[in-house]
């Protein structure tokens, strides 16, 4: 009946939130979403925080906040975050923004007229997707090996189409897991510098490292102030406060300080002090060690479980950190039909590959799995029920 | 340096948020913004409601939740606020959302195509302009006498112009303090339902009345879901929790969780669990009975600086409730330079009238006034500054 919006049309609902959904029963073992363990969260700290605060400063909290947000937390997150791996910046260079899903939000709103050209990597994150198919981006995948976007393509396919902006999860990268090497970062500052194209780099996983070492932004190369880097405390601290930051030129932050005028006025006071007292308490770093054995207990499990109960001729990445283990299954499987048959007959749920692809085609033979959000018990369960589901054999 | 997107030429940072920066400063008594009282906030009950919740569901709390909200506060909103203003609706008809600014974004996402055609008071909030012309929106104003919109010019300006959505905030509308009669809101329903044009009924502020009776939103006369109803517990909770509410047709409801996906993903669970026990433990009635009497004093004593201090020949509404009074001065007034001189010479801040005009130059006698986050006392030395300065008199 109703006479929507164009842009409406371009969407449709994130298959990851509707997965999301299916976790509200306990029966269904789910891989989908990206959530964090429930055992992760610091709520005893964040009580203490809250109730500190309210005591002291109530008034203010619960007044209108300013756009640009709390002032503590921007402080907090260059001295703790943005300083700590490389970037020197000041007050003017950070806007606190409602969950990295709204940087990317706004970045688009403030960068990207509807048929500007952005080059994305393949496969990404399918809500940046949403964004820009929203929006009437027109993204360009460029060729991934399994060390990220191959600096070949992303030149040629600057060259070619002369994008407005990249879009880049550097770090543990969703869907795929991959970290991109040094060397490909400084190239990415030095290509965008060159064609003066911009650079949304986002980083919501980079603190969750299990294994390896710690590579710097490609925001510490940027020379230019092509690079816009975004971050997040939905998978350091918690999702459902919905805070993170966007980090940029101070002329960027002006115009992101208007677009989120426009979209919520402020983020939530509440939230932003609790982040702001999480980092200033210096209790990051240690709540850091006490999550990444968990988690990585949690990826070796998921690990194995391909091993043991994946058809023969899986094909996985074997990730140094973040939420996300990719596959992609041998032969021609229809991956919405194996989605349906494995919730229905053996209760465990993941994210189809297709969504995460510009050209859904490209991930027909994919799918996502989230090891965070279930014990390495539950995911040797999940894993052999999964598996049977797979390799066609009935699970009894 | 920055090639930024087409629509962000259509906007400039909010006159208004702007304004807010100087209540930073304790000297400068601020008439600008629209911020309730400090002293209304239930501190200690929130801080109570938050130990509560973290203790018992803790875990739910800081972890993802869906985009459509906290089913609590979905549930409490329809009991609480809903019902008795004349609505039942069911769960399907309500998404949360982040603050009421954020629901004007997300409806104008659904609903409106650039060159679309919207209809608003005239004048009216100045933060809906800047979502609608950031978005291409064409604003068509409609004439408004001492009690709203003029019904035969909406019905001339629908024939004429075809709008797909009017904008109308019918109770204590800012920047006005205006309230619609019943017979205007029957009849808004019914020509949209005639003509097939949504409508977006704004709600903030009506629970904040100081004198008359209570009158049904538009919405309780839909009744072929074409009115879409935003509610907010920024003016009766708190504004720094940023927690509204949408309520819809289904199918509308659906549109809006798919673009608040692309948003913000979902409100912050611990502010919304904070809003849904505030209603369920039937504090908000005498809540408001606890704060209307301080705003009652508050509007009472700037109606007086009005007459007192104000020129010769002001014009100026006297509203039933509200956080605002909006005045003309006589004569050809350079409203900008006088909010300049307020604040150098006296330290007081308003926001002049252009902002909340499609054509700025309707507003260049007028200027709005807050009167809720003052005492009496403050409000009567502002004014007393401030009528100086508009008269022309110099204050030592």
């Amino acid at each position: 009946m109703y006479n929507f919006a164009k842009r409406m049309e371009e969407v449709s609902a994130s298959a990851v939130r509707e997965i999301i959904k299916l976790m509200s029963n306990p029966e269904i073992i789910s891989f989908g979403g990206g959530s964090p363990a429930n055992e992760s969260f610091p709520i005893d700290t964040i009580q203490d925080i809250i109730d500190k605060a309210l005591r002291e400063n109530g008034n203010q909290i619960l007044q209108y906040g300013v756009t640009e947000g709390w002032k503590a937390l921007r402080e907090a997150y260059l001295e703790h975050i943005a300083y700590p791996k490389g970037i020197s910046a000041s007050l003017e260079n950070v806007i606190t923004i409602t969950g990295a899903t709204q940087g990317i939000q706004l970045i688009s709103d403030v960068f990207l007229d509807p048929g500007d050209v952005v080059l994305v990597e393949s496969p990404t994150f399918l809500s940046t997707l949403m964004v820009f198919n929203k929006n009437f981006i027109k993204c360009v995948p460029v060729e991934t090996d399994e060390h990220g976007m191959i600096m070949e393509d992303l030149e040629e396919k600057i060259k070619r189409y002369h994008p407005k902006m990249l879009y880049s999860i550097p770090t543990f990268q969703n869907p795929t897991g991959i970290t991109l090497p040094l060397e490909r970062r400084k190239k990415i500052a030095e290509l965008a510098s060159t064609f003066n194209m911009m650079v949304m780099e986002d980083d919501p996983y980079g603190d969750l490292r299990y294994r390896g070492e710690a590579l710097p932004p490609i925001k510490s190369f940027d020379q230019t102030g092509h690079v816009i880097l975004l971050n997040s405390f939905s998978k350091t601290i918690s999702p459902g406060l919905r805070v993170g930051t966007v980090l940029a030129e101070p002329e960027i932050i002006q115009k992101l300080i208007i677009a989120k005028q426009c979209a919520d006025t402020h983020t939530t006071n509440l939230t932003q002090v609790v982040c702001a007292e999480f980092l200033n308490r210096g209790l990051l770093p240690g709540h850091l060690k006490a999550i990444t054995p968990i988690y990585s207990a949690r990826m070796d499990a998921m690990l194995e479980g391909i091993k043991n109960y994946f058809p023969t001729g899986t094909q996985y990445i074997q990730p140094e950190g973040g939420l996300f283990i990719w596959a992609e299954l041998p032969g021609e499987p229809d991956m919405q039909a194996l989605l349906e048959k494995a919730v229905r007959d053996c209760k465990v749920a993941f994210v189809p590959g297709k969504p995460f692809f510009v050209n859904p085609e490209d991930g027909r033979k994919s799918l996502r799995l989230n090891f965070s959000s279930n014990t390495p018990e539950r995911i040797e369960e999940g894993m052999k029920r999964l598996g049977g589901v797979l390799s066609g054999i009935e699970i009894s």
